[in-house]
């Protein structure tokens, strides 16, 4: 008989999933080394999930709800005015792969880059996190817009899934120069720039 | 004695190297199946590259000899005007995305988040390539701004490392969604932005 499942065990498996792949990505880790870090036995493992894809998707999700969650908060805290709260929202963004030294990149970014098609389901969780990312900046917008605080025709949606993927190629350019140059430069001319704006006086 | 180093082993190696790299990533590519893939003994790629890390160089070396800097001339064919050689070139690099299903991204790129503080060799030599790539579009940003085509004040290298990083988000993007959408929207909307134009009327 399975044992029952133990929300502790399957926290701590995510937790080293997360850190893990973060460091050092997917396919450069494996699941004794998961499991010894989140010291519980190897057999363990698939008690939680059937395969390593399957854990990948779970990690994902994990990231989303524990990390990612907090920050988008910055985006929905209507006490401030939208462009305010975007600006907010990368600045912690950056703040944080500042105190990684610039070293790891985003975890979705890195995701993105190692999945193939053998990995169906961790790559739909992840285009889903994608959209639902996009959707939360594009609410922002519309209320920037509301505000004439925006004046790009773009659809919102689309204009924050451009601000999105620009975000990521700073991440990328930062993680290989361990610089935070493209970081400043995404804030300070990117952003503006695809919203419209000359600059962003929030 | 070592056997004298035979180029055409070399190119193999690297053409090996570069296709199984790009498919799948380095670390989930062993040294074994890129000799087997370049059908050469295992025991001989020990005489062309001391390690793993230093054959990830060199591939980044050939990605940029032997495909990128076709592309690149592009960049550089003065019988056209410079913003509609930088339109040419991001529609060329896009066609070649569209022909492998959007499913690989941009090698370089997917080096970027892949290469850790284990491979510095390697990492210095994609920066490095970042940064000659972005010297080549400011080149031609430059000229275009000589010629009045490019309004926006931003130092030109800077201007093209910015629109760099775009385009490796929006690959990013489109290799998550297996589509072309974030292609498109970098073309006809983030770059003329990126420029400080509404439109690119080239």
């Amino acid at each position: 008989m399975p044992r029952p499942a133990n929300p502790l065990v399957r926290e701590r498996l995510l937790d080293a999933g997360l850190t893990l792949f973060h460091a050092r990505g997917i396919n450069a880790v494996g699941i004794k080394e998961i499991t010894d870090t989140a010291g519980v036995p190897k057999g363990s493992f698939y008690s939680y999930y059937d395969s390593k894809n399957h854990f990948v998707a779970a990690v994902i999700d994990h990231y989303w709800s524990s990390v990612v969650r907090d920050q988008s908060l910055l985006l929905t805290d209507t006490s401030a005015p939208p462009l305010r709260r975007l600006v907010a929202f990368f600045e912690t963004l950056t703040q944080e792969h500042a105190q990684r030294g610039f070293a790891l990149g985003c975890l979705l970014g890195n995701f993105a880059l190692e999945l193939t098609d053998d990995n169906g389901e961790a790559r739909q969780r992840l285009a889903d996190i994608m959209d639902h990312w996009s959707a939360l900046i594009g609410a922002c917008l519309a209320q920037a817009r509301s505000t004439g605080a925006v004046t790009a025709s773009t659809e919102t949606t689309e204009l924050a899934s451009m601000i999105i993927e620009s975000w990521e190629g700073a991440v990328m350019r930062g993680r290989v120069d361990r610089s935070r140059v493209p970081f400043d430069r995404f804030l300070t001319v990117s952003l503006p720039r695809l919203l419209g704006a000359a600059q962003l006086s929030v």
